[in-house]
């Protein structure tokens, strides 16, 4: 049955959740008493729409149901999940908390996605202190992984495990904080970054911009796939992480940062810090920064599914436990090998889908059809694979960013070292969009060499070209390139 | 005539800044006391060697000559630009600053790499005082494009300014920092996340790994393509930057960070941070840690080059600067369209070139034909292009991360809307690795459908089809998928 989770609290954050469960597969409710709540939570929506999908490999879960409420009450009636995104004010959230605590089911799990209370904070006077947990997001949180799980060392220990299967089901990285402390992890750090930004701009050493440029040309690019300390690890060399803090350690106490005091946050420096913000990203509206700031993450984010490493590796795993639903294909038809979301890192400067990139969208297919006939992942690491020989492809119809795209697979003809497959991506809209025709070859891994591949393959292979000789033949199997119709 | 960079003092930084220079077509001469300073070096180089050219979608100029030198003297003679990367000690870069200026020649460019000293105090007792600046660069310095310029407020102003054009002329991004400062900008942020993180492994918060975690899932992503500011300045939505840190603003006199004071580093702490980074990351060398950060940072930059975004649009830039060097080809030749490493992202589970990567290096080598025939990018922004209709690619070779790939280019026949092309892959060692024949056709971007050229590219297109039409046909023209030799 699908389960609903319940967003008591809409705006950039409250929306984020709405985006990410929808997104994969659950129902949602919402509560929110901004008479704009209905427009901002559909921006964000409009947004993860067009971005989420585009980090998997495989096809989402069917989008649940939104529904928006008129009370909490409403709102959490019969929820699996309350996610709490109110104001950060101790006694809002204690009012609201309560107010879900009468109307939710018992064992329900309530996040909050405050960045600064503890749980112990958040659970005083509630009914049934153990169903609080933090749950803390990072924006944008339908692309972010990374929840901050807090209250795993007080009354909500066995919600706080619920929390983590749940949110790991639907794509995120929870990570459990042992203990509770103010502001949690991450916070800690960027409010200590935030406030060195400040000294830099009032002391006239940087801008905005420059302060960016510093970040994202350096250290930022470092730590979207090793922190902190691997990072120094690395740096530290074969000495290790001892020699380095034994090098490092001593400039802890040199003048460097001025963090002992906090800047005041007068007229003058608000407004030079604004100032400087809008002539660095004034050419663009925040719409288009958010967008701008998507397609950076998407793009980065895949690049490192294909290295397998962090925020990749995750992705990897969620694709898995997508692909581990889909049903076993019937063999009389041609195969579904591919169901998938068209990225925007697959498109080019024709604002289409790149042709190279129609060939991976058939290679993934190849490989799904790879996997249907035994030669899996565990088979090539032990050391025999398929290396494609020859492609033809047909560029018929264009396909754009955000679009759902599916591929069926003929298998044409298999014998000795060889097969022939002819496959067809269609959009989702029905449109044909383009046909391969390839020859795939057996090899070692070791040799490089072609050989004859294992019994049960050949055996799979030919009880699928006996049931796929039944087929038509595809138009265009045959054709060679400039070839009148 | 090729220039000459000294790097004084080898190890990381030192060897970093020798393959930044080197594998941008500099000489570069090498003097430190270290008997290991050559092996050091050399596992740099490597490093280098298989990630920075492949960030770039042209070739690099031929590489420079390396030459380990006895002395600083020698090293010196004759640069154009001086590194300084010894140990972080007053004494000791006043020495070594007094050696290089005593031998190099007069008006060269004396960059530091000191990560806190000002050059105020590095110019002290100089002779030359306006030859010396700061140059921070940041580990892996063969890949990080930031460099931290020190000293243009001072009597080195000039230099400044000349280290500046130098350091883009070799893809850097250096960054001027307004008014030296303890520390400079980036390292003030490092030390302040640093010190937090301390705490909160001394108080039993987080782990390194937990807390790496917290960065690399978040964050850290973020900050790879915005930094700080531009962040915030999305977070804020429309009502804009004044808006969002009168909301923000007030935590900073929450008591979050524990930066007001700094821990201390007892053996114990220490033995704590080993003991966890060995946990996180033991199962793994230092080597091997330095290509999987490697990989994946050529792998997250090439992909932000896809949005033409930050470090992206960076190596955009330098790609433009090194492929105006190209020379005109001869067009009684088939043309060289393609010049390239292969990255590793380009790479699949079976270790080599993936096949949707062979037809992304000939559409490449296809749209530098189009570039040819005058189809550029200003032709295609003003609404026409041409779109490929027809593949057929035979993939011959296999070839892997690293490796250096050309294509040339044969035109088979040009008329009314569309041309044939026959496109040949080699390897740098002169095996042939795929053909690739396509049909394209000239389209207009804003109605998706077939025109007709203008008639200077038609004019071009008949010009070198006259002249191909004297070259052999390919072998492999006109094959179909399957079709025996």
């Amino acid at each position: 049955m699908t389960r609903t989770a319940a967003i008591i609290g809409g705006g950039v954050i409250g929306g984020g959740w709405a985006a990410r469960f929808l997104l994969n597969g659950w129902n949602v409710t919402i509560s929110d008493p901004d008479p704009e709540a209905e427009r901002k939570i559909g921006e964000v929506l409009a947004n993860a729409r067009r971005s989420l999908p585009a980090l998997s490999d495989v096809a989402l879960p069917a989008e649940g149901k939104l529904r928006f409420c008129a009370s909490i009450a409403e709102a959490v009636t019969g929820a699996a999940w309350v996610q709490e995104s109110v104001p950060e004010r101790l006694d809002i959230k204690h009012k609201v908390l309560a107010e879900i605590q009468a109307h939710a089911p018992k064992g329900v799990v309530i996040g909050s996605s405050t960045s600064g209370f503890k749980p112990s904070e958040l659970q005083q006077g509630a009914v049934r202190p153990g169903e609080i947990v933090v749950c803390h997001p990072f924006n944008p949180v339908y692309l972010l992984p990374l929840i901050e799980v807090v209250g795993s060392d007080g009354p909500a220990a066995a919600t706080a495990d619920k929390a983590h299967e749940i949110l790991t089901g639907i794509g995120m990285k929870p990570l459990k904080v042992r203990k509770e402390i103010d502001a949690h992890i991450a916070d800690r750090f960027l409010e200590a970054v935030w406030r060195e930004g400040l000294w830099l701009i009032k002391d006239g050493i940087a801008t905005t911009e420059e302060i960016d440029d510093a970040i994202r040309f350096g250290f930022g690019i470092r730590w979207a796939q090793m922190g902190l300390f691997e990072t120094y690890r690395v740096a530290g060399g074969e000495a290790g992480m001892a020699h380095f803090i034994a090098q490092f350690g001593p400039c802890l106490s040199w003048p460097w940062t001025k963090l002992m005091d906090v800047p005041e946050l007068t007229d003058d420096l608000v407004k030079t810090i604004a100032d400087q913000s809008d002539a660095q990203s004034g050419m663009h509206t925040i719409r288009q920064l958010e967008r701008i700031r998507d397609d950076n993450l998407v793009s980065m984010m895949r690049s490192l599914k294909g290295r397998n490493w962090g925020a990749g590796a995750l992705l990897n795993q969620h694709d898995a436990r997508l692909k581990a639903l889909e049903p076993t294909p019937d063999f009389a038809r041609p195969l579904p090998t591919l169901d998938r979301v068209v990225p925007i890192s697959w498109t080019d400067y024709n604002g289409h889908m790149n042709e190279a990139r129609y060939l991976e969208a058939f290679s993934k297919a190849s490989d799904r059809f790879m996997e249907i006939i035994g030669c899996d992942a565990a088979y090539i690491a032990a050391g025999n694979s398929y290396f494609t020989a020859e492609t033809h492809l047909r560029h018929i119809d264009e396909a754009l960013a955000g679009d759902r795209i599916r591929v069926e697979t003929q298998l044409l003809s298999a014998g000795g070292k060889k097969y022939q497959i002819f496959c067809t991506m269609y959009h989702q809209d029905g449109r044909l969009l383009a046909t391969a025709e390839q020859v795939l070859i057996h090899v070692s891994l070791q040799t490089r060499a072609a050989t004859m591949p294992p019994s049960d393959i050949a055996d799979k292979l030919a009880r699928i070209a006996k049931l796929h000789a039944a087929l038509p033949i595809p138009e265009g199997v045959g054709r060679h390139v400039g070839q009148p119709r």
